[in-house]
């Protein structure tokens, strides 16, 4: 298994920063490795105090079932094949703003989740946060 | 951060106990600090013991979004952007009852939580205590 | 089975802190009813925030075996009838600051917990507060 | 109450982060917020997985007191004071490793938490990260 290192997490931090930066947004920023375990997070100034565990559990959701979250919620409604799933693993987030992330190799080597705004807005973060190449 | 003041709190307390009695219901009534941390805490005669629970949730979801519990539990509906957002943070309360407290300068200082009759008459109580001016 | 009233509850918090005032210390001071549910509860300013959990747990405690919490812990230490019985109900304190309250036909009615200092001093500012008279 | 910011919790994990390089050690790193709320937090490559909780514990454990863990942990030994205080706040560690973080004013803005090798080396990166002046 090829696990994300301090340098690659630092990096996906920053460049998630810095998208949150250019929205405008406060984000709380979550990096877990390829055991769903916690690697790096940053809270920035005026962020969201709920959003700490929801970027973790973000991270955790995404890498947990290697999709972004938002791919769960669609299958989590009431009536869906996954209903309240979010109950499961002490607490799942299946709204968008989590995405895995991928090595060189393609693999998975960790997860992003990213909380503090509208999910559009989340979404868009994480997603600044998984382009960096590793 | 501005924080609130034991002074504050029980005020706070006080404000919103008076508009339980004018509504004739029995309230459980909890106040949490800048950081989320409980502060004080009442519970009016008669009032149910699960309302206890549920004003601190309450207070504390209010922080932790700085926004009613309310406008949260319009998100987190099936098929909202944010479904079952209430696995998170321990448990969140995301039906009406809960609001930030602002200190003299507009900063958000801590949050109150009522619990006890219809989320109506907890949101009533619970902006009696919102009201009041420090 | 009699318990505690709000009154009741107010006027052993308002002890309490009169003689922390006294003392010198910022302290979490909780109240429980005869059901070992939270009734009242304050914390002063500066008060440690690690101890609004622990006064809480006193309280409880002392309701949950009808005795002072230090008698508990006198109990539990490694080769005593009771070690680590603090693993239980979801958390015991069993140093002092932990109190039953006695109502006029001396039943138990509820107990007070106190932290934030020394534990002598803890059990000085219960002890005030056990020391209303209903 | 002061509060710490997120450039300033930058700063602290990196000399945290420093000084376990040139001690050869793999630390997580947490800070967190005056409100016990976690900020910032970094895993070493090759940190144990189970001391990311530890860390984490301690800084909090650090503000909840604002103390030095290891000064709880020498009040908390069978037949001290505070024996078993660890099973309070939903477990708290009180060996070395854990130092509140000090503002400009002097006023305790958050607290570092350091886990990953013996309890000296522990203590020793966290003192690195708690040196840094704001």
């Amino acid at each position: 298994m090829s696990d994300i290192t301090q340098a690659q997490a630092d990096a996906v931090l920053s460049a998630a920063r810095d998208s949150a930066r250019e929205t405008g947004t406060a984000m709380n920023i979550a990096v877990v490795d390829a055991g769903g375990n916690l690697k790096a997070f940053t809270r920035m100034d005026g962020a969201w105090l709920g959003s700490i565990d929801i970027s973790i559990k973000k991270a955790r959701t995404a890498r947990y079932f290697d999709m972004a979250t938002g791919s769960i919620g669609e299958l989590s409604q009431p009536g869906g094949p996954l209903f309240n799933i979010e109950v499961s693993n002490g607490g799942l987030i299946t709204f968008p703003g989590g995405l895995p992330l991928h090595g060189e190799d393609g693999s998975i080597i960790g997860a992003i989740g990213v909380s503090g705004s509208t999910v559009e807005n989340d979404h868009t973060v994480a997603s600044a946060g998984a382009a960096i190449q590793h």
